[in-house]
């Protein structure tokens, strides 16, 4: 809001467009995955990174709730020997490397798997980021995967480690409920920006379209394409965990569970908002465009309807007949002078009744 | 429709836009919160302002149907010190005070929660305002949350203290019936605003379409989003309570609440209907538009068309070639003259033919 | 159809408004309300007008089936005493008498009420008019509410009394079948006469488009957007009845019902229709004008490029400079001339070439 | 397809329109109806044509499959005396004799009613013509009504007389299930026969778009919105019959009819994949026009602009003034005529530069 | 990807269209159908191409499971043989034999009979190909129908022949989720391919609109309606198969349709998510089509409006009257051109002023 007094002009408003994080799909990149494993309990919670995969050896059966964060998934071998250590299905290990997977759900019995994405404005790179997030809910261990490092959970962490609200006292449920709350109240965020961006090209449209709209247009129907596309869906994942028909979630979690959905619901309603509220400005774009070219075509219909009989008449005394007995007449040209006048202003006055000018 | 007869122009007709009380969210004010408490029984009833919280110790125990107004949501203490005397979830707390919240019901077991709008025309500030509402109905208590001070219950809190209509001998049920039902009635009086608006716009653009009405369009569109955003949902929390699945509900209100629940879908429809006649405005709005540059392109048509072919005529009398026998005929100017009224007669009558004039 | 060949210009197509028969609400009429009362079983049937409320003490312990038709219902008082006098709950009453009511059915226990609404063509006021009917069915004694007299029911008051057909042998829920299916029996004439005036606007729209189309198909579109309003939910009253919840409805008149409830589907499949064909209309009038704009643009361009080049040429040789060897060649003006005729039929066949004319 | 060839233009894409047989509705003939029946059983088959009521007395006892073929419903004589001989009830027999009635199936206990629509395309008539069909189905007999002599069953009549297929060896389940086969089946040859004129549309639009097109189109949607009437609820006939709920249809049936139901799934697809490239063809219509009237003002832009300029300078020394320097200059002619051709050459680069040339 | 940089104008891209293999259905083809027999177990795996028919007279009763992979079904004497010794339903045939069919699934009790299309693109041929596939699934043998040889299933038999996966372990109920996965998998890469295309549109279309762009348009379109025909009907058939309904399907295969069908709701997704894309690619050619029309007529409007008044101003000054008194002054010349110069330069920045230029 703070920013708003300096935009004047529309080729001011930059709208930042949505894309996935690697476009192209996996990242070539030859830094080894980063980890982190938070073990906590009422008592206790412990961070530590992880960077040997023996680490992990004894994670299942080390009493506490574990949260283990994976901060990457371009390299193969680590993903697949997670996969083989924590007995993790064949296809939902192909499920994560696909950073263009469906939002979803499922059950696999002794754990929950589910894919939601994370999407965040980067004001630096001028574009919001959509990152794949899949997390798998055993009893005392959650698993979370990320494409990069860097994310939204930063107060998740600070609650369980300084012991803040209820996290330390309830299970993964709970924790995934954490997780997922955070992203989604990113997601405000990136509505409003998306929301801001809007109005102002409402009050652009109206007060002086120009072609530039059309392309700002353009990114911001893409936007909404692809925001409706990666969160209107996590609704389900939602409404699955509220049902708790899985043993991994307390049925304690509902309410919580319903709020998040409850917020969901409020991201889809403003998205839905946003798409009509586009449709209108184009409309109105057109509309407008219309009518200036109806200024345009009075202005030069009033010019050429005055000056071209005018000119013929001038054409007509200005013929280089041997006998035209008009030009003989001492007061000819200034009757013609007074004639042209009177057409002149009749046809003035004939568009002022016409409510042209 | 008394005012209609000064509506001259089209500039005249103002559109009210729908806006949030406090579109900032939290509203920075250092005014003490106001409170009013109304109980009441079959035989007596009271009303008194809270000032101090220790009045309301022992509101849960006081015999009699009791109404705990809350008027203002700026102060976190006051919020949260009355949660934490009526054991209220830390949730429904966290709702009341954002005043962006989705319309909802939430059952909490003692109490049922509802979040629905108070919208009502504010002359004065020439705006449509949306106020958030959260109730709770407790056994024997109701306690209600404003934004502000000023609603549209007065009625309700007459019929209490001078024990009209049937709201003395009922319960906390009825009593949210009736607050309900006034926040709807009231719906139909924004309503008809808007209608009488609309049809002077549909009036307007077929006798006199001017680019203004684009912006009067804008403005209605955003409202109608608004509406039916804040209406709609409202049919569901009404749904919930005819359902009577709480205890806190008697059974015999159903007829009550299937009559606002009626109530709010001729609102949804008023909605959808506005919205169809505002595209349809549109829609006539561009046709017109369109059609006025065919009549613009006609008229100069029709001049180019007669005095472009005379005028070149006009022209090559006008050239000094030495020899030009026509020149030196003592008729060839009247010839001339009679040959260019021909033209301009002949295409006068192509156009009438061809039906353009 | 036999009006038709009168119709010759689109101006004489009258588009009759629908509206309601009191648009303003309430009727202040000081006429009393007349009431009829139809008495009647196997054996006999009578029919007497009450003027006096105090004859309609012992209806409901009369022998027979009773129909009572209230016309009128601009008087407050005798709607109360009816009402106070059969038990009629009190929200029904006020459903009465808001002329503005939701097409509804509810099942009281004792007795169904339910409000759906009569539309008609009124040729002498060159209306379409919607009324309000309420009615409720007791289990010998069917009430049925009306704004004016004047009626469809015709044909149902001659059968009870000519003792044609059914109704005489069956109960109150035969003649509740009768009098919904006379009133869904007449919106097909107002569709008739709807889609023969859409059928007429298509005709004139692609021969002769003209700007009263647009006025015309406004008022087509508000008359669509109106019926679907009020003759659509009419589906759910029926579906309701025929599933003979109430024991006030007999079973075995399911059929009946079944073939009322197949009409309005009929119905609102015209209007489905008549909506796309009216968009149909307005897009191709766009077209047509687009087009016309296409068509005078031509001429304007072909006039204009064929004339223009000639005056350029007239108008250098109409210079007056002292020293222009071509003024004095003998044949130059006969040369210039010949140039002229070249260049205009050489644009004239280019014209031709891009099959501009 | 062998006809291709021949459309050159596109006047000579003849769009048939779908209409009703009897527009008017009941038809007016004094020729007397004609009805066949044919018994058979799986040794023997017979056909004879009934022309005395009296032979059909003993239908209903006779051994054997018997279907009885009414064509024609204008007699209303024929048409009752046939319901009371094998007691049809009245509501059947007002439905039969609307020819515009909705299509659907009853269940009255010891027969099924359905109506469906035979569309068929009349290449004499140069008409798509649909007309309805009602049938009854009886445990050995089905009655079937057409409005015309005339019809699709061919094959039907073949089969059974020939003794192909099960035809012979199934009851009347079997043969209802053969008459909306080859109905459905026909639907198939009035969908190609539209789909290849909108393909050719399509191709004209984009090559060479006329006014012409836009009456086509017209006729065109009509015909989708009549064919979607017609054909979509044939499918909720067909799944009532397939879930064999009467004991009437025997289950073994099921499979037939769900092929049948495919069929019309497939129709349906049809139609809506025609209704979205018909839109297509409009839009493409407007845009092609409107680029047109782009192309065109280029032109008269390009000449105006050329030439509008250069005629000021030829009239700027077309002025008589005494005292002019440049016209007494020896090589003032040939330096202006140099200047407007420089100019001329100059305002042509600009276009080139501008790609409007 | 790589080919990108060379698309240098929108005339390059090519946008294959999407057409059947054999659009006028049954191909007339003498060569015989060629058969392939894939038998394996635990152990072993054995392909045999099979010419005679006699060779599969045994197929039903060797032990191991069996895929048969008939090429080609313009032979009818080959299918019936084959229907007749698996004993396969006569419907089923004919569906085999229309290669027009709509996407299904029938449960034959002893076997399912499936039908999906195998939709690839051809560079070759600049096509995307549509390929009917029909499929029997009897317990130890899988039945599938191609109209062509050459296949997405190279994998498919790699994997069985050379034992990877656990395709060798498991029976028909995996091999024909191997196949579908393997046609759906494909889909991605035609999705692909009209994603870069669109893309590639939306570019052009803000940078250098031109008509060939509606072209294109249109054929996409195209495609999509004919690929979300396609494919969006398979969830169907998958849904079908996961929920293991049938004994031919193992539950344990579950989660392998489920992601299959995973993969069919992002394919839909992607398909909606395209049309929206295409849409508004047509709004945005026509709005920038409308705003190059109108800077056409700006600079129409300005050249005319500038020079049409100077040059009438000559043409009175070229008049022949006898007494033009301002032709006598030696100093008229010059003022009249001042005049002129002055109003040139007026206009011009009044044109400034209105932001045209």
């Amino acid at each position: 809001m703070a920013e708003n007094p300096k935009k004047k002009t529309i080729e001011d408003i930059e709208i930042l467009p949505v894309e996935k994080v690697y476009p192209e799909g996996f990242k070539m990149s030859h830094e080894p995955i980063t980890m982190e494993l938070i073990t906590y309990d009422r008592e206790r919670s412990e961070k530590i990174d992880i960077i040997d995969m023996s680490h992990l050896c004894d994670v299942m059966t080390t009493p506490g709730i574990k949260w283990l964060n994976v901060m990457g998934i371009h390299d193969l071998d680590v993903v697949e020997s997670l996969a083989l250590q924590f007995k993790i299905h064949l296809l939902a290990i192909e499920d994560i490397l696909d950073n263009d997977q469906r939002i979803k759900i499922d059950d696999y019995g002794n754990y929950l798997y589910f894919i939601i994405k994370m999407i965040y404005v980067d004001k630096k790179e001028k574009k919001i980021f959509i990152e794949q997030v899949s997390c798998f809910i055993f009893e005392n261990l959650l698993i979370s995967f990320q494409e990069n490092p860097g994310d939204v959970w930063g107060l998740v962490r600070k609650n369980i480690l300084m012991n803040k609200g209820k996290i330390r006292k309830l299970g993964t449920g709970y924790l995934a409920y954490s997780l997922i709350d955070a992203i989604v109240d990113n997601y405000f965020v990136v509505m409003e920006n998306l929301e801001e961006d809007v109005g102002m090209l409402e009050k652009y449209t109206l007060s002086n379209p120009r072609p530039i709209i059309l392309e700002k247009i353009a990114i911001i129907k893409n936007n909404i394409l692809t925001l409706r596309h990666n969160i209107a869906p996590v609704g389900e994942v939602i409404r699955y965990l509220q049902k708790a028909e899985s043993e991994l979630i307390e049925e304690t979690l509902s309410p919580y569970f319903r709020d998040v959905h409850d917020n969901i619901l409020r991201n889809v309603d403003s998205i839905k908002a946003l798409d009509e509220r586009v449709s209108g400005v184009m409309d109105i774009y057109d509309s407008v465009m219309s009518q200036n070219t109806n200024q345009i075509m009075k202005l030069l219909t009033i010019m050429s309807s005055i000056f071209i009989p005018l000119t013929f008449i001038a054409g007509v005394y200005g013929m280089n007949f041997k006998h035209m007995p008009e030009l003989d007449s001492p007061v000819g040209y200034f009757i013609v002078l007074g004639v042209m006048a009177l057409l002149g202003v009749g046809l003035l006055v004939y568009f002022k009744i016409r409510k042209w000018i």
